[in-house]
């Protein structure tokens, strides 16, 4: 007798924070993940380069893995994409638009990863992955190509939203796909995935058009040259800048790394449309009036090294911002940079230039779906079940809240953490077991556990910085021969009195415990607790202490 | 013949961020000092306790110093007063509200400070110091008590706000003193200085009485507990937070050290009303109901050791978070501190807690007044000479544009940084020299200065960690006896492979560099060099590296 398919949905990521999303979907034989993203690391992560989700399932059952489907270039959709592409055995399928497999392949390039087997798809499209059936539709988001999916399996049909807002004037043209979303909902859709980032919000995201009409503003208002700073990957905004630029005869000028190549990519693939004449090199700026030139830049994170910063401190090869340029943060700080995007904006004021943000103009809407839009996608799809996805704790539970004020019971919802699972037999849901996961840290070349001591040890270090003390006794004495103390982030380093006094504790350490034969274990951990006191008691501060002792 | 009388107007903190407020006046051989004021560090200030304005120049002229004004109770204007009063030779006179008198005596007491030279001023109240004639007027702030000065010299006379919002409806009834100010107005005011925290927002801020309707509804309609987080010296707030409680029959908690204290002190000096039945002991709790109880609690910015915080992880002695309890953040996260503040919301929503906070209701408005107010001060005040206080670079820009397009010339509008002064000579205003300023880090014990190596080195540290080599060598030889590894805050630890390889790179730097007798300072480069090269090329890190080569 054959089994009652079972279909697995397990998030490995994407529900303890905005970032590293990625969603196993399993029935029988068969495994399709939904994006593979990384998140940047918080302050109590220091030294940490990147953070992504535990995948160590997804490896485990690679031989079930049919594809990879990713909805849309933001990183923290496809950042985790390249590990894990060089931690598969076999080549599988990756599927997306046309401009986020674009976005891809450029970071795949990096990572020496060559020929991905990328298949396009499109609104509409669909595709066949073991026993799953997948039909690809348009959203809007703050990128172009992004899509939502509809998955068709044994079990029961699945909706996952992707990142989205419901724009009904979107830049491009590119609508959400009303007309597929209500006939899936026509269908019976047993369980939707979407996305709650903005799930705290009442109201409707305003249209991304609304940021154009205050850039035309400005920048036609402008008395010099007009700097903008926004996310590369934000086409769309790109194209309004632009936009705005050429109709007032000013020439854009693309600076900052990431800025320039996905502004090639997105002109190469027909997303971003700029005359070649509109566009000059940073170089050439120097025969063009004050008030004909718009840069267009990266820093609006106010990331010290980027273009905007370097701009502002006069550290940038070609450009430097001045007295009576205006400048344009097009961009919301993501949390956690608030502070240093007030410190760029602080820079920018002293210098003398009019800076516009989104405290003081519109220059800035978001990309995701607000309450009336989660709402109008909840009545469109009426699914049976509801997971909301990609959010912190407080995002699920204000999504699951308005889920159930729209009719769906208590019970059909579903607020999980990331290795929970659900699981789907004939259309009905409920909790699956759990598997392992976490996070991976991406740390120089490794790749993996980094030990909690290793943090901690490091937000020590930072807090009350080091010392070393190496002693060294003389062989048959066992009396001290010589101390030499180094530290490192200390505050009395060039404390004379202070270092004797440290000498003087380790030797006093070392003769109180010289008795009989002790180990140089034992004298080791002797003189780490009299200098930890001794510090203590004379600067209040606890230096990690590396003590080594020595026979001779 | 005698000299024409100048007044000279230094600026020691408060001009490049919100804190540390500190201003000295000086006219012929008087000073007075407006007060003083820290800074929590900053990010990139690891490990720092606290930054305090450098007040050096106070020092050198304390035979000057005749008086030290507290505009009013907060830290950024209280908190370098027992660092201050330790390094002055002589009592000085301190002169504040009852409120702001009875806060700081808590903190002098903290440092040992034994019976300052309080003064209590009021509303009204006029005081003579040296050529310095002061009359105070009361101003309406987050914190009750709140004065302005308008001081009267041979040179000219110059109005300082204070702190302010215009609130017509203050909770304690005390509104600004139109009356006064408009007074001071029309005797003539040549240089007024005002709080520039708000100045980039346009409008009116809101009355702390509106946030008054919001904590009551919330209370009335609360199933369980409910908790609320605010700034314990916002006594305002305190007092409709009990108000609100006692309105419904709801018993008050009082939690966290600074609560505890501030509220105490608010109800002896009469600013905080609400009756001893009121108020209960949290251990007190279990024998009332749910329903009955309101709990007022630090750790509104995400403290991880607030009374908040312990209380929502179980860490609390007396108290703990439960699901069905509504927790009211009533406060607005100082910039930095957004990231622990929504930690700690998502902590509550994952137990279940129904979060309120300014995103969702109004149970926070600022105590800074906004551009309307700002306005109106500048009307009322008509000075011939401005200078905007209180800010980062982006607010006094902001402020100083309101007072330009509010008819006073660009001319007499000076925006300074600390240690810039201005100086008055027949109430005609001008830059003046320049004199040293900076700050003061406390660190641990240590007061002064902290060099930047230090805290560069912090952050270096936290980065990548710090590897300690101490390297023997055999006396005649020179060839290495042995070589001892110890590293913190690598990831690599644990990696015997690479552990192996640091062994080998140590022997083989000294043995190139072994011939003739190299000194150990050579060898020790040449361990450091090779070192970081063969760990960037095998981790792509660069921990600090400590080389101790040693001859035995």
């Amino acid at each position: 007798m054959a089994k009652t398919p079972t279909l697995r949905i397990i998030p490995l990521g994407g529900l303890d924070g905005i970032g590293k999303n990625m969603t196993a979907f399993e029935c029988g034989d068969d495994m399709v993940l939904v994006d593979a993203g990384l998140m940047f690391p918080d302050d109590d992560q220091p030294g940490i380069d990147l953070v992504l989700p535990d995948y160590t399932y997804v490896l485990e059952n690679e031989e079930k893995l049919r594809g990879i489907v990713i909805t849309h270039g933001h990183e923290d959709h496809t950042g985790a994409l390249p590990y894990l592409l060089m931690d598969l055995t076999h080549k599988v399928p990756i599927f997306s638009s046309k401009l986020t497999l674009g976005m891809i392949e450029g970071k795949l390039a990096e990572h020496n990863i060559k020929s991905p087997k990328f298949r396009e798809v499109t609104d509409g499209s669909s595709v066949n992955l073991g026993c799953f059936s997948l039909q690809f539709f348009s959203m809007t988001h703050s990128i172009p190509g992004a899509l939502g999916i509809f998955l068709k399996t044994p079990a029961g049909t699945v909706l996952h939203t992707g990142d989205f807002k419901l724009d009904q004037t979107p830049i491009d043209g590119v609508r959400p796909n009303y007309n597929a979303i209500n006939r899936f909902g026509k269908q019976g859709v047993d369980l939707m995935l979407s996305d709650s980032t903005n799930a705290n919000f009442p109201g409707f995201t305003p249209s991304e058009a609304t940021v154009g009409a205050s850039l035309r503003h400005i920048i036609k208002n402008a008395p010099g040259r007009v700097f903008v700073a926004s996310f590369s990957s934000h086409i769309h905004r790109l194209q309004q800048v632009c936009d705005a630029a050429t109709a007032v005869g000013r020439k854009v000028v693309v600076t900052g790394r990431s800025m320039v190549t996905n502004t090639k990519i997105a002109r190469e693939l027909g997303y971003l449309k700029i005359a070649d004449e509109d566009i000059v090199d940073a170089f050439e700026i120097n025969d063009i009036p004050e008030d004909k030139i718009v840069v267009l830049c990266t820093g609006s994170q106010g990331e010290p090294l980027s273009a905007l910063a370097r701009m502002a401190n006069g550290e940038h090869k070609s450009l430097s911002i001045c007295e009576g340029d205006t400048v344009i943060i097009s961009a919301t700080p993501v949390p956690g940079n608030e502070k240093s995007v007030q410190g760029i904006i602080n820079s920018l004021s002293k210098i003398g230039c009019e800076v516009y943000d989104k405290t003081n103009a519109t220059v800035h809407v978001s990309g995701h779906a607000r309450q009336e839009e989660l709402k109008l996608m909840l009545a469109m799809v009426h699914p049976r079940n509801f997971m909301p996805v990609h959010g912190e704790a407080v995002h699920l539970r204000a999504h699951a809240k308005l889920a159930e004020g729209m009719g769906i019971p208590r019970d059909h919802i579903f607020i999980l953490d990331n290795g929970d699972s659900l699981q789907m037999r004939g259309g009905k849901v409920s909790l699956g077991p759990s598997y392992d996961s976490g996070i991976i840290y991406v740390d120089g070349l490794r790749i993996g556990d980094t030990d909690p001591v290793v943090l901690r040890d490091r937000q020590k270090l930072s807090q009350d910085g080091i010392v070393t003390c190496v002693v060294t006794l003389r062989s048959r004495s066992h009396k001290v021969a010589d101390v030499d103390v180094s530290s490192r982030g200390v505050s009395f380093a060039s404390d004379d009195e202070l270092l004797a006094g440290i000498e003087d504790t380790c030797r006093t350490a070392i003769d109180k415990n010289n008795q009989g034969s002790p180990s140089v274990d034992v004298l080791r951990k002797a003189v780490r607790n009299s200098l930890s006191n001794y510090l203590w008691s004379k600067t209040r501060t606890r230096p990690m202490i590396i003590p080594v002792v020595m026979e001779v």
